[in-house]
């Protein structure tokens, strides 16, 4: 068995890192899917689709993950209609997807393939907002990720970045 | 007479319909563009290209139209000063355009085209936006479009394809 | 049933016509679809989309067609793994599609759509390529398309843009 | 040594005008980029890149400058992390960027290119946003951009395009 | 008069300065467009826009041309039925285009622009293909560009970039 | 030390497999770039990016490969010019470029990255074109490549899609 699951990672933090564990349980490999890989420095997509790579990959390995994975980068289409085609000619094959987001859902099953919700964290505390919320504010964050992430966001300085780009967003 | 008409159907209408029997009074032929055509799966564009096209045709046949006309899917394209030009590339040449779109009118008139505003209907009772709205509030709506659009939305499962792109717009 | 039928149609020619005459008999509705829509004014491929929806349009008329069809300009895709979906996004559902190309029958077929071949006629003698060299060498061409075609390409000058474009070619 | 100054320009003002002439001071030569070239025809981008060049030559031009400055269109890329290199494409080599945006600032210095804040003027009173409004309004707004840019405005009948689009806005 | 040229300058020679000046004779202002803006590093086309906006501005300024003109970097459409309007959006209006190519004649006159004929020069002898097959041979080259073009490609290592190009090409 | 190794890898063969050992011998971790990623059903490139990605994967896990490495899809871009800053945007950082071929030697070295010429293997033999064309004429392959990729090839019936590309290309 092989499953998908996409994401934006914008950071990596760890609801996703025990999504990743759970769903490695029912499954020999995993693909892990990085959604808008285009897209960086802005307010809600700071980091690049490398910088994601490595927070995944890195974490995974904290955590002593040595099943085989794939961390794939996914940029968009500008078209819905030919996203999991494109999803599908970037990845190997899969049996599986676990998402939550109803349109990911719509768009695989309309194609006839079965999503899967994936297990349940708390998701007001461990989610990409709050955390890029938490870093702008000067509020503790690194609790909310892996330590390899924060090591990811120290390497490429991070924290001025989302500054910098916050202060562009208001001006 | 050729006469152009451009609207993205999200879904077609009974104001539409209309409008092209209105339109066929004076023209020969009218071409039908699909505007937006590469978008759908989307709170305000849940139809795909082939899919409209099917309910214009359809609702024309509904109708007894048996006159010419041509249905043209029209892609956006990133910049206005092309839109016109892009248009023409994909439609066979026309004498009148009739849009009540202020954009539409000034991209033609900027090379020279007389843009005429097209018949009126009751806009506030039909509107995709109203008409989308019903839907995803379990409203009455089949009396707002021709039966060839029910009959093209239930195939589709348009119904909780929209409820579902809802609750990804919400998530 | 709905088939579909794939072509450049630079420009539409008897061929091409004949195909659609016997296709016609074994399906209520037919789909053309008016590949490499976004190329002209090249010399393989020198109508523009809207040129050849005409052509294909007043053929069929003139051969008396009055069925149900649709003529579909589909712009091409950078990217063979998404042609299928993306023709399938703009056209209404179809259930066979008729391809002499094999590439076209490879990429269907790895989605499970079989594809027929259609009806054959002298390719040797109607070929878009072979008309495109007649007009070219002022030999006679005329008699190798439908009368709506010599129209069509008298109105838009055809010829002369023709010739102009191998000499650009050849430049 | 040679510096870069990039704008929307939507439309050239009097506090662009002063900046240039500030920046030519420590300077042998400028780049002057048109940002966002390909837009065009919307509430917050009225003109065309080829308008906006002719409106910072002239009113340049206007203004005695005869020194050496290039002004170079420069459209979006859709991957801020392609921005830097792509503009570097673009135009000749420089040595020094002027630039208020912190986004901007980031990009740059993220690649080792140090940014100047370029000198200050009244923001306030000096902003494309404030004078596309006050044309709207039709409040007084000539004085506050060089005459060279009333007379193209002029030209292309920027203030009925402007007032198009704002209708087409709220529509 | 505002006259338009275009050149893909790959690199900027003797003839092509000789038509500027011509050109310039029966304008008062010109646009040099620098065409396929978006392609470098190749062996047809090793220069970029930037280094060839420089070779064109400092080739004129050797000429002592301090006349008004515009160097507008023009990027290709995918798309022959935009590139009329694609090159008007990026440039100041204009009058009068000067081509010898007939592909951007056929364009132009598509939409009604005349185009003129350039004054001739030897076309055998100032040619980009012949000149960048010179540098690959280290054949005599630089009496053929004006002396600015000669000091640009030193600055960009032009020379060992055509060889590296060469290599890549037959490997 | 981190490595950067880009390929086409149409199909991934023993030379790969051979470069990928010794690379590794002198790097902690080593990034794979899939080129041309978005390319897949032509006669060059017949496999899509996530089926060499698992060529790739499953190839070093046979020849026991454990170390930390990335596999990731390059899509091309159209500007050589926006290439090295690409594969940076979409991988970790790299200390070292390990290729053969010019042109990427020549863009990484123009923004002062040295690159390596990989070690090396017999090129005549182990090469995509003459597995390729192996394959396409029945002539042995299977100890070209390994094992694994025997399998995905199998797995996606490579073979026959091979054949049929040739014939598309013929007609």
């Amino acid at each position: 068995m092989r499953g998908l699951l996409i994401g934006r990672f914008q950071p990596f933090h760890n609801g996703h890192s025990y999504v990743i564990r759970e769903v490695l349980k029912e499954n020999e490999e995993i693909i892990i899917g990085i959604g808008s890989a285009q897209i960086s420095h802005t307010l809600e997509n700071p980091f690049t689709a490398g910088e994601r790579v490595m927070m995944v990959s890195k974490s995974l390995y904290e955590n002593g993950i040595k099943k085989n994975y794939y961390i794939i980068p996914i940029p968009d289409v500008n078209n819905n209609s030919l996203w999991v085609p494109h999803v599908r000619s970037l990845t190997p094959p899969f049996n599986k997807v676990y998402s939550g987001n109803t349109l990911v859902k719509r768009l695989f099953g309309e194609v006839g393939v079965k999503v899967e919700t994936p297990p349940m964290y708390n998701r007001e505390e461990y989610s990409g907002t709050m955390i890029r919320k938490r870093i702008l504010n000067d509020e503790p964050w690194v609790d909310f990720v892996p330590r390899a992430v924060v090591d990811v966001i120290n390497e490429v300085s991070g924290v001025s970045r989302l500054k910098d780009l916050a202060k562009s967003d208001r001006a």
